[in-house]
This record gives structure tokens, sequence and C-alpha cells, in this order.
């Protein structure tokens, strides 16, 4: 894998730490993987970008109705039974924190980026693919309700 | 509108001259309006984010599924008739050269930033929300085979 796991370890770090503290939910992360198909599909997907004068990124996170639905419940105490905009705004929130968290840790390891607007995707069985001459790293996370995953790119 | 005009039509101009040079095809931008809900949906969509320690952004190209097959037969010479990687990939280009070059007339303007690495979406009837306290306009651009659009969201 040519993405150094330093890289990684921060933001798998910082989403196990945001939804055990804000969702309560147990969290267990899978194997990061190098992704070489658009394998991972899922129904509602934060993406954020990171960029500086020597990073280039961008980080997915595809959520399932089932998982999603779940922390909406855990976090917020709403029933939802679709993708609609209190769903999509925690997305964007998640996102944002995720990587806030992670960009904290990077920079205490030397590496400098500055966080893009986060966008929220909606669109049953949607799939995402980063355009990269890079290394993409999908890791797999489990929760009770279900499964989602995290894909990052940098350059 | 909050969001200045002058921030706007780099955009504007940069999609009008990527596809009219590259695709050959007669591009018409419809009236940029403040998004006010989550109405654009298209079939693939290329997202990037624009950092700078004073800019924080977000692009989106929406495509139907007829605009931009169009565009991948003016471009490439090829019939496609599914989202498949040559679409994908054609559009996290376009996605780069449009904003490389909105990047380079908003230098010349006193505005810097860095891009990050395009994502792009592909899934039928998709939806795209910017998660962002700041104003978002959408722009409608119309060629012969159908429409597309633009979003864009500073901070």
């Amino acid at each position: 894998m040519a993405m150094k796991a330093e890289f990684i370890n921060p933001f798998l770090d910082s989403i196990v730490n945001v939804l055990e503290t804000m969702a309560g939910v147990k969290v267990t992360p899978g194997k990061p993987q190098r992704k070489l198909e658009d394998a991972a599909a899922g129904d509602v997907t934060g993406l954020i970008g990171m960029a500086s004068s020597e990073i280039r990124g961008s980080l997915a996170i595809t959520f399932s109705s089932e998982a999603i639905f779940d922390v909406v419940k855990r976090m917020l105490g709403e029933e939802v039974r679709e993708i609609n905009s209190t769903v999509t705004d925690l997305v964007g929130e998640i996102t944002n924190m995720v990587t806030g968290g992670a960009k904290r840790l990077l920079e205490e390891m030397g590496y400098d980026f500055d966080m893009a607007i986060p966008a929220v995707v909606a669109g049953k069985n949607h799939r995402i693919s980063h355009k990269s001459g890079g290394p993409k790293i999908i890791i797999p996370f489990f929760i009770d309700a279900g499964k989602f995953y995290v894909e990052i790119c940098f350059e």
C-alpha cells in the first residue's frame, strides 16, 4: 500500500471517536484496503476536499440507509425513514467533525491542509470514485445496524 | 445574492470555455440562482473542494445521462449507454479543468486557493447538497442533448 498508514490512522481514529462519543454506538473498523474498483455503494455520502500547496485529498463517508437511520436516532433521538434534510445535515456535520479531528492529529505530525465545504449526496445505491493517480484506500466499518465505508484519497 | 458575481463568473466562463473548446458543443448558461432546496437531481456529478486559509468552497457539476453521453461522444468519439468508468473519468477531468480555469481567473483577481481531488458520483437521480452557512448558487446550462447544473458554494 503506497499511502502511509500514518496518514490513514488519524481518520480511522477520528471516525470511531466521533461516532462513539456523539452517537454512543460501538464501531468496529474493518481492514483498510486499496480500492481497485467502484465497489462501495450506499444511500447517503458525505464528501469533503482537503487542500494545501503540498497536499491534495478527498474523503468520502458512505452510509447505507439502515446504518445512518440508527445513527440519527442515537444522536438526535429522531426516527427517520427517508434520507431527508435531517439526515443529510447530520452526515455533513459528521464529515466535518471527522475531518477536523483527523486534521488536528495530522497537524501534530507536521501535515497541514485546509478543509473545503462538505457536500452530501443522497440517492439509492450511488457509487463514488475519486479521480486521482494516487492510491485510494477504503475502510469498512461495522455497527450493529449496518455497515458504512470511508474512502480516502491523497496525493 | 450575497455571493459576488465576480466570484461566480469565472466558473461560468470556464465551463462554457471547456465544453465549447473540448467538446465543440454550444453551451447556453441560464440564470444563476440562489439554491434554496435540493432541487437539482442528475445521474453523474463531479465534485471538487477548494480551500485556503481565507477561502473554503465546493463545486458540483451534475449531468443527466443524455447530456453527458453526448459530451462523451463529442470529446472521445465513443458511444456510451451507461455511466461507466469512461464517463466518470471524463466528468472528473471536466471538473478539474473547469475549476483549474476558474482558479487562474480568480488568482488574477487576488483570490487564491488550492484544489482538492475530484470525486465523481454515479447513481440515477441522486441529489447534492452543500452544507454551509454561506450562499449556494446554482446555474443551469443548456446544450442540445440536455441540461446540466453547476452548483457553487463559498465561505
